[in-house]
């Protein structure tokens, strides 16, 4: 988001078919929690068109990528990284840390979403291996969570310039809006 | 969880084959995360399966169903129901509500969680209908922020029973323990 340092939400392995929903719902995730940037192996491309059309109508900024190589980027980042796995500390317990460190330290903030099983190096390469939960759930739920507490819910408030469309919040029923008057940003 | 009055979850609509992942994946979720029972439509047998077996080797409480109706459970839910919808109210503004009629009156409480497109006699029945954001993303997503404010992070601490094995929390690497000594339930 805009006021924070970046977060780049990496989606580690795709098979693709099987995983496309899920890979999907990573990226789709990521932007609507308030990371900046969604990366997804380069196999991963009906993915990526999916995402970057919901954010055409949906507004950003919010950047959707392939890369060839994962472990490079995780290699070269410049900044800290999170990768979340059930094996790992609490999320209660390491999010204040990580908070200050992208809050206060300014540290970009790498965030490494595994799809199968993930190799030892990258558990390495983390500054922190955090659980949301020691249960085996949903890489989707667990990024859910992981942003929410990371940005203490300020992501539910940010506001999407360059939509086409916008959903008005409503009680009972669907409201959606053209949003090209007032809100298309620059 | 035990000290709270149930939380159910309800997976609206499930299409074979497509929807595998995700309905387990809403199903883990609920688990992982605080539910105590997850209903699906009849349909999902596999899902149920999976559900069912990571439950009996993580833990529980908690209870996975299939139904036949979802539309009567609905219908003759004695408590409140929240439907998870991008076009409903804002989950900020409405969650304190939400944990006072399930916390303070102690009603029992539906979560529908819609897969397709839901039809509006859901949107009618619900006493919320409530926006993880009003975007685009997943419905799991959706279920794990929404769990997480509920019980404001104590599902984090729960305990499991019945247990085979448990995962220990690491800095780095991967610890599973057999769990059938010292926390085998009553």
């Amino acid at each position: 988001m805009q006021e924070f340092p970046e977060v780049a939400v990496l989606r580690l392995g795709h098979r693709p078919g099987r995983d496309e929903r899920m890979t999907t719902h990573v990226g789709l995730t990521a932007r609507a929690l308030g990371a900046d940037r969604a990366v997804f192996p380069d196999n991963a491309g009906q993915s990526h068109e999916t995402v970057a059309d919901i954010t055409d109508r949906f507004g950003g900024p919010f950047d959707v990528e392939l890369t060839a190589s994962p472990k490079a980027l995780i290699r070269n980042w410049d900044g800290r990284i999170v990768h979340l796995t059930m094996y790992g500390e609490r999320v209660q317990d390491v999010e204040g840390e990580i908070r200050s460190a992208h809050h206060d330290d300014e540290d970009p903030l790498l965030v490494v979403v595994g799809a199968e099983k993930v190799s030892f190096d990258v558990y390495e390469a983390a500054d922190w291996n955090v659980g949301v939960t020691n249960q085996p759930h949903s890489e989707v739920a667990g990024l859910a969570v992981f942003l929410d507490r990371l940005f203490e819910g300020r992501e539910l408030d940010r506001e999407w310039v360059d939509a086409d469309r916008r959903v008005i919040p409503m009680e009972t029923g669907k409201r959606v809006e053209s949003a090209d008057a007032d809100d298309d940003g620059e």
